[in-house]
């Protein structure tokens, strides 16, 4: 018995794909903010307050009592059917006219991105995105190896003109994130959507809707989803993360049936299926409108941590700096006067035990060096205040520097 | 900005892989066995009457009440650390120089199978197999488009002969079963191991040892992981699917520090990380010794089907038939006279309410159409008789016509 460590083979020949992964200098300084000194706005975690630790218990006590075995063995790839069902009712509720056969439950939403690569990417296939995008997304399609194509945000969301430029590309597909975009906060505005779909027809290109922060609206109206629109041409991604639980990873996809059906057959190489019990337990769960009720008590959590961050942003940050103010969702994207460097300020940031996430990283051209993401929803409004100061006094002395 | 009629139902251009993909007629087949009235041995479940249902709802209750909201949050792609610990000193118990730096843990081991496509495979590269050999590996590395090199496997396991015929054509790595082979039930024979290393080394070709099924041995001593023999060219797999829970879907990999680092980035973007809840559930679970009390019950049971199988096999089927000897595992492997097809087999068996796995979709190349695979550890010993008296019945009508 000997605790060394294994030693490296001896020069293993590697796919091309893991050749360009570049080791995440970011992922390791951000490793740092697990530290507990640290206040971090770095993650994406929700408010661990609100999980509902107690619903769960109960549900996974009487899951396993009365599905007993069942919910311990093998299951089909597709999803439990009354996981499938609840799924398919929710989104018919948002006017997306899903049957629990166009459901395909994943592995969190993460999955359903990975599996979109699957389904569609070659090497140098094109797909465009919003620049800036969800970094994971980023991160699943490179599997791929694509060229990926993004095309600017402005505060209604992605820009429609720069959007027609990438499209004539003749992409495979296009990624949006409608909703209180990760990392921007920003949201596609109503007289966009519509549009946005018209192009992509034009163009005939199947739009890709990921929207795990849709329900997390703090203020106005819900906007219709762009499924629910154009839902033969849009396969729509959704999460239980933040509406229960990240650490359960239950996710869905919905969408045209023939996709789906192929999506599952990807996915049935990947994972075989999604955990059984996870599924029961969030069926179980969210059994007798359970989510109606827990749904207003994260909205009032996060919207409270929101307002925090806001307020503390228009007292400490310089006069010079800009950010977004987010209706819904767990982020918003501080811009820094252009000749700033966000990532030698996360430096001086953890000197003062804080930590965000710089810009550059959300882009595919690896642009976006002047900004970067704060998370609102994970630390309490007394250490989002306190976070935000230090963070202020960072800024404020960098740009005196510069 | 209208909402003008949108483009008839497009035909989005999809992936290369997504176009190979064949739409498994054995797949739809066997959904039929989903129907209660069928005796299936075409799955590959363990016996759901060892599924410790009552040791994991306690489990629940215990983690969810100390734990608490950490057990539901976001977690570390590599998997929890005290679940990293109990893999790596299990493994070190199997003579396998673990450390927890050295452990992935993953979404069932059929994520680790797809990881290591991600890791090692372009399209067009060479990876070898034996055959038969898991048809799950077959369906996770095809998505990489790789070349599969199958190397026949005798009653002593992968022959070593053909094997460095294809180890000459250069492959990314070397796929293998060692013990109770899915889905021969063959297991590599001791001298065989070192020998196979050496070949392996000789050729610079990484093995990938799965071993899912290591410990449900029924008869016999257990024989070294390759991983214990030569731990810096393996990376070893496994799983809590058959000695715990299939529908917990939590898996590991132990290997070389390098490779499981970037296979830890690659799982980022395939699904983040497997979920904190189950990781936390097997964890609790497995405090105290409690595989070692539990096993043994899985082993009783398996023993006396996989027993009660071969028995109604020589009562039941014609004398030109033969079968393997399996020492453990779930499977064992059916070989009829060389004209017979086992497709066509399935049909009739069918239409008598029992079904099985035809055998050619566990090769590369789609030989072994007369060999199906049965498994023997779903269905209680009753059905297993008689399932297997209605097979040969089956078998026995075939023969005469052929």
């Amino acid at each position: 018995m000997t605790s060394a460590p294994l030693a490296p083979s001896a020069s293993p020949v590697l796919s091309r794909r893991a050749g360009l992964m570049r080791g995440s200098a970011i992922r390791e300084l951000l490793k740092l903010t697990e530290q507990q000194q640290i206040i971090s706005f770095g993650g994406g975690l929700p408010a661990s307050e609100v999980l509902p630790v107690e619903a769960i218990a109960e549900a996974a006590g009487r899951v396993l009592a009365t599905t007993g075995a069942a919910a311990l063995q093998y299951g089909a790839t597709e999803g439990i059917r009354p996981l499938r069902e609840f799924i398919a009712e929710r989104m018919r509720r948002k006017g997306i006219p899903a049957t629990p056969d166009d459901v395909l439950v994943t592995s969190g939403a993460q999955q359903g991105l990975d599996l979109i690569g699957r389904l569609f990417l070659d090497p140098g296939a094109g797909v465009v995105t919003e620049a800036p995008t969800f970094l994971g997304a980023l991160q699943a399609f490179s599997a791929y190896e694509p060229r990926i194509l993004g095309a600017a945000v402005d505060d209604r969301g992605v820009r429609l003109d720069l959007l027609e430029e990438r499209l004539r590309l003749r992409p495979r597909f296009l990624y949006v994130l409608p909703n209180f975009q990760n990392p921007s906060g920003v949201t596609l505005a109503p007289l966009r959507r519509p549009a946005l779909l018209e192009l992509a027809a034009r163009h005939d290109v199947t739009v890709v809707e990921d929207d795990p922060y849709g329900e997390l609206r703090y203020e106005g109206e819900p906007l219709p989803p762009l499924a629910s629109l154009d839902p033969d041409h849009v396969i729509h991604l959704g999460s239980f993360s933040k509406i229960l639980a990240p650490g359960l990873r239950v996710g869905w996809m919905v969408g045209p049936r023939t996709l789906i059906r192929k999506l599952a057959l990807l996915k049935q190489g990947a994972d075989l299926h999604t955990g059984t019990l996870v599924q029961h337990l969030v069926t179980e769960v969210c059994r007798d409108g359970f989510l109606d009720r827990h749904i207003p008590r994260i909205l009032a959590v996060h919207r409270e941590r929101r307002d925090a961050m806001l307020e503390a942003l228009a007292r400490h940050f310089p006069p010079s700096v800009r950010w977004t103010r987010p209706l819904g969702g767990l982020f918003l994207w501080v811009t820094l006067p252009s000749d700033c460097d966000a990532e030698a300020l996360l430096q001086s940031a953890l000197a003062r035990d804080v930590a965000f996430v710089p810009g550059a990283c959300f882009f595919p051209d690896a642009s976006g060096r002047n900004c970067f993401r704060l998370n609102f929803s994970y630390a309490p409004p007394t250490l989002i205040a306190e976070g935000i100061r230090r963070l202020g006094k960072v800024l404020h002395a960098a740009l005196r520097h510069s």
